[in-house]
């Protein structure tokens, strides 16, 4: 099939979809989980075949060493896999969900209920266990989806694919075209061009690629093109708080996008130089670069300002983050509540670790990613993020003339 | 001011506006109001003076009379305009809401809450009325906006935006740039190159109008560019209750955009011809036109199809409809849970007038308008519609490593 008859049946499985049990869908994902165990040596031995051209492109220097790591599949990445399936099982269907019952008048009874979104469109770099990954998400949220993966991992993702397309098709009353798969790289330009048929982008990659893809379409795109996070130290911060948090945020996974880039410093704060030192102690070289204020590192580097106040942070934090996560260290719960109110991010903290802002650290289950967009959904994103709600309105014969001739009067009462 | 420094100063003004309490809000829409009913002789002067120009614009053919109507304020127009205000002052403030609270782990407190979006830009037509009625609903939501109207209006437009921006001058604590004006049609084309800077644009005006601004710009647009509802007229159809509905549905206000501009009829439906007598009687043009199912006719025409299923009709719907309103009228509650689920338009109803869809009549008390997208915001748009959420995490030092290394578990305990 090309791409403009995988849209079109993406398009039909997403009407079936929505009106789905969770039953049908948790038998789907359940069905999914155990092909994939059942099936897994396929896996690995399409896995060893692009890990073998890989190592030619590391060898050529065409691709990093950390992407032919992503693509490597082994027993853990396996289980945690089909590990994740049975934990989107556990989920609580996010579908079907009523936001508020209102009874318009007598007889005229208005619903908000949460909906699937449609079509969703995936593009993803090495990492094949993307694939059951976002496939479980769309599913249990009745969402038909489109995965475009990197063409090193192809024999890999195919055989995924082919896995879940073969479980799905064995669940009576389930669309197996819910889950598709794309392969050329003309099929993100085309995908990209669907709006209207794709409802909402994922890209599930380097900076570069978000950035991109950002700049080329016109469907929403959830995620975030950079995480330049920022801890913010008060003239009245605990000198211990601050250190053991500076020192978390950066160095307990660097290249994570809310890992912190700068960290700001009050002028009356007392211990800079030792938490300077103590930066520098736990292995991070510390630098003062005002011409990097909008860098992300993704290395165990960090930039230092000195402010004269809580708005000058604000000021900096707003004008050269990246909307992400941002925490203060403070005694002083004035300031706490200024900062969380006024710096303009996903995420405000306050005494907690940047690296905190995660779906599994908030308790939801699973993420698809994490977005420093300001409409629909906005941080770390779970299930509810890939839905929406429609509204669904019960008469018995109204018509608005009634009310506008003031024959009838709405109650608009919630119940 | 050009349009750069405007942007700016709109930003300022948006970290400034999210931080207000209800009561500074609602004491600025209260200085708006007085300050609109003492200097109403103002804006009609304006108002007159764009009607001469309006005037000669109508005699050659340039606007239609209808612009002219829209362009044309009178008492009627005026005390609505003031009292919409009011109408806003009274509505909850939909900011700084909590939506959950979650222990995350004792001392590790999560919250989310809602915030505004930021900065927005609406473009709208001839209507100088929509200055006042999106400011207010601006300010209460805590967003600064930037309004771009149509140079019909300029005068109008003008008096209204300095009468706005006194009172908002006068008020302790609010800043004065949450409202801005632009002019020039040039500011149009830089107010959809400013992603990052304007975060939702509201459109405004005819369906080209809308279409031309999905169409040339990244930011999210929230609107709809044409309204093609449907009525289906299901087999066990009561005649009185659908020849009722249809006739509302289309007469009612022919040119809104939840008027019904397609009618499926059940094949089985044994009053057809009656049916279509009856809209005939009623003043409608009735059509039988395949190549106009989707048009959308803004005029007293009523496309018919026969159609052989419930199916059929749903797949109809999906296909040539807007997503916005479709309707089923039935007897059978099984066949309405059928189409309620499966079409996929914001407004699903059963035995009512898709004329029901808007903000006012769903209690929303105010509406910038009715949305088909199918992210963030869906059907007519209240206030709610203009918030965001914010991620607001309060702890005692918590770093990442400890729960990583198994030293801590989360509980995640909503609360």
């Amino acid at each position: 099939m090309n791409i403009d008859e995988i849209v079109k049946e993406a398009n039909k499985a997403k009407i079936k979809l929505m009106g789905l049990s969770e039953d049908i869908k948790n038998e789907a994902l359940k069905a999914v989980a155990e092909n994939i165990e059942a099936k897994k040596e396929k896996i690995y031995s399409a896995n060893k075949k692009d890990l073998e051209y890989a190592k030619t492109l590391v060898e050529s220097g065409k691709i990093t060493k950390a992407t032919y790591g992503r693509l490597k599949l082994d027993d853990n990445k396996m289980r945690d896999m089909i590990q994740g399936i049975y934990d989107v099982i556990k989920l609580e269907d996010p579908v079907n969900k009523t936001i508020f019952t209102r009874e318009l008048d007598e007889g005229l009874i208005l619903k908000k209920v949460t909906t699937p979104i449609g079509v969703l469109g995936i593009i993803f770099e090495a990492r094949p266990d993307v694939i059951s990954q976002i496939s479980s998400l769309a599913i249990k949220s009745g969402n038909a989806v489109i995965l475009k993966g990197g063409s090193e991992a192809n024999n890999t993702n195919s055989a995924i694919f082919e896995i879940i397309t073969e479980a799905l098709s064995t669940v009576d009353g389930f669309p197996k075209s819910a889950v598709n798969l794309v392969f050329s790289h003309d099929d993100i330009k085309e995908m990209l061009s669907k709006d209207g048929y794709i409802d909402l982008i994922i890209p599930r990659g380097s900076n570069k690629l978000v950035k991109f893809i950002q700049e080329n379409t016109k469907i929403p795109v959830l995620g975030h093109a950079s995480g330049i996070c920022h801890i913010f130290v008060d003239e009245t911060a605990d000198f211990d708080i601050a250190k053991k948090i500076c020192i978390d945020a950066k160095i307990q996974y660097p290249t994570a996008c809310n890992a912190v880039e700068t960290i700001l410093i009050h002028k009356n704060f007392a211990k800079e130089n030792e938490l300077k030192a103590a930066l520098k102690e736990a292995g991070i070289e510390v630098i003062e670069n005002p011409e990097k204020f909008g860098v992300e590192y993704s290395d165990t580097i960090l930039n230092i300002k000195t402010v004269e106040s809580l708005n000058e942070a604000i000021e900096h934090i707003n004008t050269f983050g990246s909307h992400h996560t941002d925490s203060i260290i403070t005694n002083d719960n004035k300031n706490a509540e200024i900062f969380m109110n006024n710096v303009d991010s996903a995420g405000v903290f306050k005494n907690a670790s940047t690296r905190f802002s995660d779906g599994f650290r908030y308790g939801f289950g699973a993420e698809v990613g994490i977005s420093t967009n300001k409409t629909h959904a906005r941080g770390p994103v779970g299930l509810d993020g890939l839905c929406i709600y429609k509204y669904k309105l019960e008469g018995k014969g109204q018509t608005v003339k009634e009310y506008a001739t003031g024959e009838k009067t709405f109650k608009h009462k919630d119940i």
